[in-house]
């Protein structure tokens, strides 16, 4: 038996699943903050090519994939997909334990999924520039890449903090061809406003949003692109579980339970709603368990209610299981993780019992990562530590019991730009997440209380 | 067509290849520098195990892979082969590129391929502690990882100015188990009297050999191993080119050119022996050609002579392409391909006109780099753009002649932990590299008269 298992170019897949088409019920419809009525997708064009919009709102359950996207992907898909057979043996347990291996891609993780498709559908309706967000600089790394392959231009607000910690994470993207900027910056009337009243100000996600937005919106060459949390990005992801599935046929074992780190849901939601279909639409009980921060717990401790996508208020109020939008989480390294709500579909999912949810602390994911390195000899990403800790806890199950099950899980992406965490760890300086409490919790939640609709109070 | 190629478990070569078996001139043989007559292999046993100097001086065409050097090649091997597309469609080329990529292994180059080899060998014979340099990391990176695979220790004694400048290298090896120290230290005699003489040393890869081997040496459960230069570690880097050979076959075209990057030689070797090897046996005419640095220049402007293998004169003297070891090369960011001289095949190759070189500036290799960047989605470690570079020259010309050859090049590492030298780069502070003059050379290549055998002057 093959510990890596390959697919071919042919074996892309050709559509992305949309799994809308098989909820039992249906994501409920973003509000106007305003109105409080259903938004109409029209709202969205200043910012989105229609193409992208009509995906959004989309129940189809299969999108064709352009060839064109296909093409690019090529240059790294079908990624590859491993058999853990190093922390099987030093486990001791009779778990299978596979993982998918996002980490190959341009940017070095499942991003470059979306980024391509995004960047396509912009190119095909004449956009020559997009703009967008970045934090730790994975997005914005994916989306140079991927405006570099249709030769168009692309902006990338990085928040200055991470602008200025993380050098290397700026100069990868500025090799793909994105222009940098840290944010606040002078280049928009939001990021002036900030400097006026801080000129030292280090910036947040909710600050280059605003600024990327603003940017796109005062340029009708220009379009805005997201990373996570909306419908459509979740959707490109699909492609993950769809090779993954083909792959774990090739091994000749179905895995009893999938499991993927949780930021906004697009890592998740790529490796598990494939799996996911087939216990809508078969019967069958493959557990798909998100794993988040113990320090930005919204799946495990949020409450399902109508919250803003943004920290700033600025979109359209969607209906997630959310810790409030003011909610500020520990600065801990696996920065992808920091959002304080969880996608409208995966929202959904949870709430009706579809899907499990756990949490884990910045220690355990470490001491989890370290030994996944010293066995399967790949450095993951902070934030693919927490589906490793989790895989590891249900690996020891298995060995309790007794159990052979089988577990997959997606490695999203590679660590080789987050050394300095990996060195705080191995020195005992690992710090930084601090207890959540109940109350702080509910203080946020309750914040929110004023944008919820009538209907649904 | 495939844009990737890729093999499976069982395609892992189950032998490596020996070309000494094959060349119509042995290599002359090391001498002893005290008596300057050929060395005895009993010489090197303090150092390294009896099967490792067994395959250093072996004349076997081929020399099996134990089984447990297999299995752990699997991890990442057989390494993907991918045609170079986009690059070629940007060159307007009729040329087919593609290249052999060695990134995907756990220390981000080719260099596990022998670490993992030569690390079970050791293991295999009770040695408990394997001690070696490095320079910018890479070697160390990969024996760090090869000895965590056998649960030896591993010592690396890294460069002062690199262990301060390449903190993220340093913690690498630290995640793979590896016990790193700046040097000169203070844990050798050989580092004590150089801080006694410098307590602000910087070090050198002379001092840090001289550590490793002291080092060693003092204890009779550790051996010493090197990454480059040496029979045997250009002998397991052939399982590239067999590999390749195998991916060439199904992309339906066999090489007409193989290029490498050079240093030492077990990156040129790797991929080209198993091709050169159809020309000294089965009269094809393939071009084999090596790749180094226009700042240190061996094999283009170097001469044959007798030289040590290190810097300070602590090696048996090897006939090779030298200039000189005193020759102080430009500090330029492809730190691996600062070497003096070649290794013994690979010089005897040359002499006998088997193989070509060239040399590329790093202005050049850069602009090349950052095509195949903006192109290929591949990040290349500095070394691997030299064989970009040269590719690019080779295709151009099959555009001006309008012939379609094929061309197969190693790209033999990921420049992830090399962002620093691409924002050079970007921001037109590419600096360091001097002009070689030919006095320089003549000079360095003239202290060496004193080593010369009687019977090869």
């Amino acid at each position: 038996m093959d510990r890596k298992i390959n697919l071919t170019e042919q074996e892309i897949p050709r559509f992305y699943y949309n799994i809308v088409a098989d909820m039992p019920n249906k994501p409920l419809p973003p509000l106007h903050p305003g109105t409080r009525q259903p938004i109409t997708p029209d709202l969205l064009e200043p910012l989105f090519p229609r193409e992208l919009i009509l995906q959004e709102v989309s129940s189809e359950q299969y999108i064709q994939i352009p060839d064109e996207v296909r093409k690019i992907y090529a240059q790294w898909r079908p990624t590859p997909m491993f058999r853990a057979v190093n922390l099987e043996k030093a486990l001791n347990t009779p778990a299978r334990i596979y993982y998918k291996y996002e980490g190959v891609s341009p940017a070095g993780s499942h991003k470059p999924n979306t980024a391509v498709a995004q960047a396509f559908y912009n190119k095909a309706e004449g956009i020559k520039k997009i703009t967008t967000e970045t934090g730790a600089g994975q997005w914005g790394t994916a989306l140079s890449y991927a405006c570099q392959m249709f030769g168009m231009e692309c902006e990338v607000f990085m928040v200055k903090v991470s602008y200025d910690q993380k050098p290397y994470r700026k100069i990868l993207m500025n090799t793909f061809g994105g222009k940098v900027h840290a944010s606040p910056s002078n280049l928009t009337a939001a990021g002036r406003s900030i400097l006026e009243a801080d000129p030292f100000s280090s910036g947040s996600l909710g600050i280059a949003i605003s600024e990327a937005i603003e940017r796109a919106a005062s340029d009708p060459t220009a379009h805005y692109a997201l990373g996570s949390v909306l419908n459509h990005v979740l959707l490109h992801q699909t492609i993950i579980g769809q090779e993954a599935m083909v792959q774990m046929e090739k091994a000749g074992y179905m895995p009893d339970i999938v499991i993927a780190p949780f930021g906004g849901g697009s890592n998740f939601a790529g490796i598990a709603f494939p799996f996911l279909k087939l216990n809508l639409t078969d019967n069958q009980k493959i557990r798909c368990i998100a794993v988040e921060p113990e320090s930005c717990p919204k799946l495990t401790r949020g409450e399902f209610r109508y919250d803003f996508g943004d920290t700033m208020g600025l979109t359209p109020l969607l209906p997630m299981y959310t810790l409030g939008h003011d909610f500020m989480p520990s600065p801990i390294h696996a920065g992808g993780l920091r959002y304080h709500g969880a996608g409208v579909i995966v929202s959904q999912l949870l709430k009706d019992n579809l899907i499990e949810a756990v949490s884990v602390n910045q220690q355990r994911c470490f001491e989890a990562g370290m030994q996944f390195i010293r066995t399967e000899g790949i450095i993951p990403a902070p934030e693919a530590t927490h589906a490793i800790a989790a895989v590891i806890d249900e690996a020891n199950r298995c060995r309790e019991e007794g159990t052979a099950r089988t577990i997959l899980f997606n490695l999203c992406g590679h660590g080789y730009f987050d050394m300095a965490a990996y060195e705080m760890f191995l020195s005992g300086k690992l710090n930084g997440e601090k207890q959540v409490s109940d109350s702080s919790i509910k203080d946020s939640i309750k914040a929110l209380d004023q944008f919820q609709p009538i209907m649904n109070q």
